[in-house]
């Protein structure tokens, strides 16, 4: 993975001319914390790499660190903050809110925080949703609950009217909670108030339950959902081992990106079968899926497929394509096809098979963070605040080479980070396995 | 519930004789627990029905306390055993068997104990299937996965075959495990066998995770299964709540009796319907489930429903009976049929919903007994040993009343055990959910 | 067990003349539910006790069962409740409250509900502790924490100036959620109360996690606790099990019964010794349990002990009796007597052990109900809704054969539940663990 | 942090010759992934930490990549390997055991896996514990157990004595999985092995539950234990809360690093004082500690206090040293000489307050793996057994900036990871709990 040419720059709203209430915490001491504009954390940290790049004269590229700065932008006394989450739901939602919120009001005495409701609807007054003014009070107990107490929504928004209504407002801090497409218009939202000329922030926070955001080396959510589907893929195990020729098939989120599929199967290695966007494989054929399935379960009886929702998806060509509210290409439903497919090979050789299908996704996403996610979501939610209160904008806090880092909003944007097919954790998952490459020799040309 | 006309005798296959080795265990101090046989646990427990019953003349009936007897009827040194566990699976049947070997081994001495592999198919020669041998090392580490250690299997096997094992491999006392189809076989097969004249015990375990079975107040698993199927009911309300219009719509196991629905339901209070077998419910029309949930919406802008697999069947009358291998009627999808239902009726409306379907069964089933089902299946399998070293046989070890009961295997079979629509747990969802009786007035005749 | 001298009769208030609003409930259909005075559930459910008392002439006793009355006493939009939770924390605390506060809101439209802080101490105005406003969106949320959103407290408080603050506020009914003395304390207040000739239902819901209520089956949050003392011996098996000669000792609460370690020990059955104050033991001498303990590491190398924290009081005799703020008498630490006792005897032998104490008390009772809890809890909260609407006073709800039912206050303070040591429970943790009697035989008269 | 003195060069048994199996596996194709010795990722990712580094002259350094080479030492057929594990309990020993031996059994081909008993006792005749055979039919359902199954001990054994039990069973590759003391151990058996010129490569597996191993970026169990002690954190907070003047007291463990009690108080956010080994405190005095604790008292009513075991050892300053098995210093008990000093403390004052002290520190290590450690446990011991088979000695295998890399075992041992006071970790902690510095000002000098 080389990154030479990506633009690091963080862009700013002015001055930081401010001092930070946190120079002079309510405890009456001077807090020792704070990172200068200039710590930088380096993309690359493979030796060859970055011999390469200085061969080649390019000078390494670093991300700004997130955290605290001595200046901030704006006045917390009379700064108004907003919050939105879009998209499908993640575990951590809550988490984030409630970091963003503690840290405004207790650390930086700000009063006015405002929740949008529904996504972007929120903002779009035809939809006639509340909003929701956030406080300590608000948010004390939301940990354990799943979801996102200021709800969701798919789809597109006209980015004018979310800037009209920002303007309304008086909002000077917009903590965007989302995806790619959240992203997107994150990063139109704040070129429209670049144009207006307003002052306003626009923080993004990345959420995926694929982990799919690109150079987010971890999404918040990801742990507690490959916890949650271990626990589907253990049930599926004991399923297919219970009853002869037994094959247990879990379909998993991952639209374009197979982190939860690879990463779920390693949990307990009793996965037999993973299929994933970005590694393509045959479903016939002499070394296709369902021969090598076949193999298996003459061998030892009983097997287990996990298949993210986004691979296969060649398998649909020819079809219509059709999109959701968000504009996200429609998956046609690969796991529906991969059952309907071993049910009838199976018939036509014969065998009878015990076989059970398994989607928890609803599950995995609209349950509470676990632990290792709580903390992690305490860091992003503080350094989303302390980025937003330093006058910088139109970036998202990202993880990268274990430090928390500000990331230009624009370059997450520009592709999906995917699983390597040459890389370790797919070379893990093909020893965890030990399934073929389910791909078929090419024919021959006359 | 009136039970007047049940027989409570308990079958035995002769005299037990032979003083129990508990009377002197390993530690060389007598035991003093034992139970005679004359100790009976009434089946009543309403003082009314009680003198109903007096009054009518009819003696009330009792069931025959488990436990271990002072006496016999097997030759511990003599004896083999064996476990075999049927139909789909359940939290717990491992539980169930550890809990059999231990026994039988530690405290009765029994060294031969035979484990069937994947349910009747594993008397049957021409399966293939090999046996395991059981003891105490084999169990010892089996708690914490669920599944069955023996596997499982559906269908019916030839009566006779079953018969001929038995006597091939010389066992004395079968344990079997399994829900009605289960019990039904096991009672034919101790009548094969007495026709036979042989001496073989027959004891079963009911094992039903939708708790059906009759005079079984509990059943093992169901516990387990309230635990997981409110997790997703958990889910299922965060969605909901999360989006415009959001409806989480979860089928839960259920194919005649809806009392894990029910009692699910009960757990968190967040349910908005509940759709069992025993209670009728129309869809369409003025107080129809249907125009009921557009007012949920219209009020309270999110729903959660819950649904019985049983639930509904009549709406596909007309439609072909299809069975399984078990003989089971199977049903159709009345969870993807209400999907459709709802899908339809709101795209009818021009009201826009984000509805979530969940099906958790496979991962309900498939997942390890929590403490509590620990502890339950603890007593059950202790108790059907003891059962079955007496001498008795075709019986089930029940809870009733608080105790565990001997009662004959006929009477189990004669009927389900289903949710009264009267009764206190109905109700107590009706308060809960706060539903109606979706059910239209009958038309008025002309 | 025999009650035949219990009086189960039930006080009132007075006539209840109320049509109960539960008679047309929102939805606008009459429920179908309900429940007369003279329904009634038989203690008894062994058929030679009962035959027995028949022999004797004395009629069998019965207690009234618990929900919802057609004729209620309090007019719901005039009356004003108030909760209390006392005493130490237990898993469904906000259970009960939720449950609670749910049913008068909802389906009897009461609108006045006072929540106490601090236990009795927030009705003496000296502490200057504030109540709180209690309505479905102070409890909605509430479920998954544990604890009490009221707080608690122990210790005794003036019953007059209880009595003088339910005055001030107007209260009708006072629910009472606490243990042995909170209970024996809303007995007096609801004597004071009658003295005083004032109108005002007190309804206790028994609190406990020792199980230890008499003429209750089963308290709420016994069932979490059996779950989260399961783990914690899980833990010390491995302990036990990794080193040497390793010991894990494991305090479980239990002051004067011993059901939650009992139970506990029977969930996994790796546990080898359990030590409860009902049957008493000896530490030294050939049969006591050092030596016992000794002869397991011989055998075995590891062992796991359950000790309940009121095993073995009688090793501290001579020592001063003291009290707690409830006037409960101090236990002396029983875990780390023997913690000494082992490791002064081992370092007597000269036998090297790894010993490994644990007390998970304070976890244990602080966690939030697992799902079964949920469920019961929410039907004690409703049933004690219905009896106090009715007019019913010093009362508790109780769960016996199964069914909800109402037993007068003063007769669950009479004594304590304990676990017979010639019952099945006892027994069966006696064949669970392969413990002896570790009583050394009494010493001969000369 | 800067390392710039690091040698990160790996010892070699010699040249690695034999083609390794994993490029024709079983299944018949080509493995795509190797990764060769110059593969290096740098230690430094802090931009002005690699300036000063060039500035000075001196080469930026790198550790080597783990993964499997395409050219292996040993040969498989005729290879013995020995696992053993070492000192305290940590979540994830059994994952790592699996992990070795599914990867050198099924990818290597090697047939002859030794689990020693015990840890180091396991090779000293005296002790006369037994090996275990390791298999994939050992190992497969050992991931739901807590602890070892191949038990543990403290303490050190003679080096020269366990080279002798090496050679006696003819092991090639000894894998040693423990903390600081072992890992000490093993690198003098390295040497001792080199001094005899013995071809025995040795891998460490560095164990911590305090994640204070140096070069070492996360270890593995520790996730887990975050998850179990903020489970503890939650029930303290309970606690507290619910009493007037409640304190919630919790000894976490980190014997001279403070990373557990740090990471799980930001995992709720509701500590409110959190005390490490790397941060001195004041207890009394107008800035100390018990101050500090009374003014959160008087101001919110409760506290939460979070204590690692390591933290504030210099109050025992002037007791006798005492040092355990390993030879480890014995810590005092901070936690409950603070419970002491608090209790006399309010006492003094005449202020009553409920305290509750938790110590959950057995039951964290002794539990299962979750699945976050699950997945980084199958990576740590199939890199383990890369390196092992490739002849390279005396390394760990550690993970560094996101990479799996081996580090020279000498490295490791010469200090250990510490809690930056002047850190992120440490500042947002601050910022989280709100705490002063507890410090009192120096007194001035005359």
């Amino acid at each position: 993975m080389r990154f030479e040419h990506i633009d690091t720059t963080i862009q700013t709203l002015g001055e930081a001319k401010i001092p930070s209430p946190l120079l002079q915490p309510a405890n009456g001491e001077c807090g020792a914390y704070f990172v200068d504009d200039d710590e930088r954390i380096l993309l690359h940290v493979n030796e060859k790499q970055v011999a390469q790049l200085k061969a080649d004269g390019i000078p390494a590229p670093a991300f700004e660190s997130a955290g605290p700065r001595r200046k901030i932008y704006f006045d917390p006394s009379k700064l108004r903050c907003a919050l939105v989450t879009c998209g499908g739901l993640c575990p951590g939602l809550n988490d984030i809110i409630r970091s963003v919120v503690l840290e405004l009001h207790h650390r930086y005495g700000v009063r006015h925080i405002c929740g949008i409701r529904h996504g972007l609807q929120g903002f779009i007054p035809k939809y006639g949703h509340s909003t929701m003014d956030l406080s300590p009070e608000t948010v004390t107990n939301i940990l354990d609950s799943g979801g996102s107490i200021l709800g969701s929504s798919r789809g597109d928004q006209d980015i004018e009217e979310v800037v009209d209504s920002l303007e309304r407002m008086h909002i000077g801090i917009l903590f965007m909670i989302g995806g790619d497409g959240t992203l997107a218009a994150a990063s139109k939202i704040a070129d429209a108030i670049h144009s207006r000329g307003l002052k306003i922030s626009v923080i993004g926070i990345p959420k995926t339950i694929d982990n799919d955001v690109f150079l987010v080396a971890r999404s918040f959510g990801f742990d507690t959902a490959v916890d949650i589907a271990t626990q589907a893929i253990s049930g599926a195990h004991n399923e297919a081992e219970a009853y002869p020729n037994g094959i247990g098939l879990i379909k998993l989120m991952g639209r374009e990106s197979g982190f939860l599929a690879a990463t779920a199967a390693l949990a307990r290695q009793d996965v037999n079968f993973v299929l994933i966007p970005e590694v393509p494989f045959d479903l016939d054929g002499p070394n296709g899926f369902l021969e090598n399935l076949e193999k298996r379960l003459t061998h030892r009886g009983h097997a287990v497929v996990v298949v993210a929702e986004g691979a296969g998806q060649e398998f649909f060509e020819g079809r219509k394509k059709m999109h959701d509210a968000s504009g996200n290409v429609k998956l046609y439903d690969i796991g529906l096809l991969i059952k309907s497919k071993i049910v009838a090979h199976f018939k036509e050789r014969g065998i009878s098979v015990s076989l059970k299908y398994i989607d928890p996704s609803y599950i995995i996403r609209s349950l509470p963070a676990n632990s290792n996610d709580h903390v992690f979501c305490s860091f992003l939610g503080r350094d989303a605040v302390h980025a937003g209160m330093s006058g910088k904008t139109k970036l998202v806090v990202s993880h990268w080479n274990n430090h928390f880092v500000h990331v230009p909003m624009d370059q997450v944007i520009t592709q999906r980070k995917k699983v390597d097919p040459d890389g370790k954790l797919w070379a893990t998952v093909l020893e965890a396995t030990g399934q073929s490459s389910l791909k078929n020799p090419a024919p021959k040309k006359a």
